[in-house]
């Protein structure tokens, strides 16, 4: 089989997920085609997952499938963008039918789950590679940044945290139980917060998505703030399964593990009181904006100031 | 030094390229933003490149950073597109200072060439990798397509064809002749038809870019448009160094090398006549579209029926 037909065979069928009556021309010429409609922007992101560094070898096609265009999708809902289309730069060292048919079974998942076709793409042979770009939209002015955090504010978190995390221990368990199920389909299926961040738009003042880390993504947002931040570790977010499962961990899992696909958001205390009930449920104050810089960790009663923690792919470099 | 510094040391500065104007957000959130104005329609269009594959090992990261963007800026040009701006997905094994200083310099003078600001971007660790999507817009419904070729257009090509494949076996050469030299510019410093590109617009029926050789790439005009074609050898467009080189191998490589990154189209004998003369100086008038389907090269006054022998990378596969 050649590459086209593969390309034909296995992934035109994506194009008609999503908003397609926005993608006036999908796969198949030189350029995509995608319509803007008239006061809003357009928004997009890449992601790049490498197999051994951002998946383990010999990984399930299908959870990839999905995982690949979760984790990109999830930088959307950061900016409190409307789903578009996305793109699928894809490297393989072999036309394998077995692995393109489950990958294409996860991504169609996610993109009809996500409201996201694909618009495009470039098949090429080498080491395991994906990169996948998403496009949204916001209405002009109304994206939400990660500068826009102003002494005062709440932050939030969506969801629970930690789970993801705590997966890692148990991903080549092969008789799971119940709690180490939970967390291990938080690692397999993330979900990004797309209706939450539409839902925040107006009301955030900002936002980011925890993949490496809370502390390492909150302190995106108070750089590009010029701030600094107090969160509260009692008031984090935790699962019952990760509180069973981890322990004592379960705290530094929340703050340090990334992979959850939660927001972090920034909120005022006026714009808090505005949101929709519907809204405000999924979110939990864990702390707020303060003068300076730096973050500032409260745990037990006792004060902890933090440098950021996340993953960094090349910091054992320097 | 971490991946955000690395980032920001070298590829920040790319951000100030091309039409910034139209990029309100660049590199650093978790999404770009690129206004596209009213009555304009985006874009895009992916290219991954992969050591070993597209590039030799050990290629000369400077002419990299070029090459990787023109591959990419060439299908804006196929389409007709105004250059706007571009993301950069690079999975690279470690973070060496001086490929990344000389990868970023060639990117940086092809930005600027082409017109293109770095929007966003991914960097992560694992086997040279190197995706780039670039952006552009087009006037609402005047996007150059591959499927509108009709019968009895004329087939054109610019500039020259088959010197990048003659460039093949002169890449080891430490010490080329002047012939050489002029082929191995054209496979290491590729220039996008971008102005002619655009100039195209409304008088082309369809145009591909010649990646893959010509006799693939106006295969998938002839495909996507439903016609054949009949082209004629001796009106191929041949640089004095090629037919010097490769004797009476030129024509074979005009008709079925790569890299070249010219453009091909089709254009109606009216529309031909109404081009501007600057823009029609560029073309060279090599055949005319038919009906059916297909192929026809006529060569020394024998006409042979092809099927597409362009480069596929999984071909070896099935």
């Amino acid at each position: 089989m050649g590459e086209f037909e593969l390309i034909r065979r296995y992934f035109c069928p994506l194009a008609e997920a999503g908003s397609s009556s926005a993608v006036l021309l999908g796969p198949g010429d030189d350029c995509a085609i995608q319509r803007v409609e008239p006061g809003r922007d357009l928004v997009f992101s890449v992601d790049t997952l490498v197999e051994g560094v951002h998946f383990p070898r010999h990984y399930d096609p299908e959870k990839l499938g999905w995982r690949s265009l979760a984790v990109a999708a999830s930088d959307l809902a950061a900016m409190g963008a409307d789903p578009v289309c996305f793109t699928l730069a894809l490297t393989l060292p072999a036309a394998d039918p077995h692995w393109l048919h489950g990958y294409a079974r996860g991504l169609a998942n996610a993109a009809r789950s996500f409201g996201l076709s694909l618009a495009g793409g470039d098949t090429t042979r080498g080491p395991l590679t994906l990169s996948l770009q998403v496009h949204g939209t916001v209405p002009r002015g109304l994206a939400i940044c990660r500068s826009g955090a102003r002494v005062g504010d709440y932050v939030c978190v969506s969801g629970t945290l930690g789970d993801a995390g705590a997966a890692l221990n148990y991903l080549d368990s092969e008789t799971p139980g119940p709690d180490e199920q939970s967390v291990l389909d938080r690692f397999h299926h993330p979900t990004p917060r797309l209706s939450l961040g539409v839902g925040l738009r107006g009301h955030a003042s900002a936002a980011v998505d925890i993949s490496d880390g809370l502390v390492a993504d909150l302190t995106h947002i108070l750089e590009a703030s010029g701030v600094a931040a107090r969160i509260e570790t009692a008031h984090l977010p935790l699962s019952a399964a990760l509180k069973r499962i981890a322990g004592a961990n379960a705290v530094s899992l929340a703050l340090n593990a990334g992979d959850d696909y939660e927001l972090c958001i920034t909120i005022s205390p006026e714009a808090w009181v505005g949101l929709p009930e519907d809204i405000r449920r999924q979110l939990t104050i864990i702390g707020e904006v303060t003068f300076g810089e730096g973050l500032v960790i409260e745990r037990d009663g006792h004060s902890q100031a933090v440098v950021a923690g996340g993953y960094d792919h090349f910091r054992t470099e320097s």
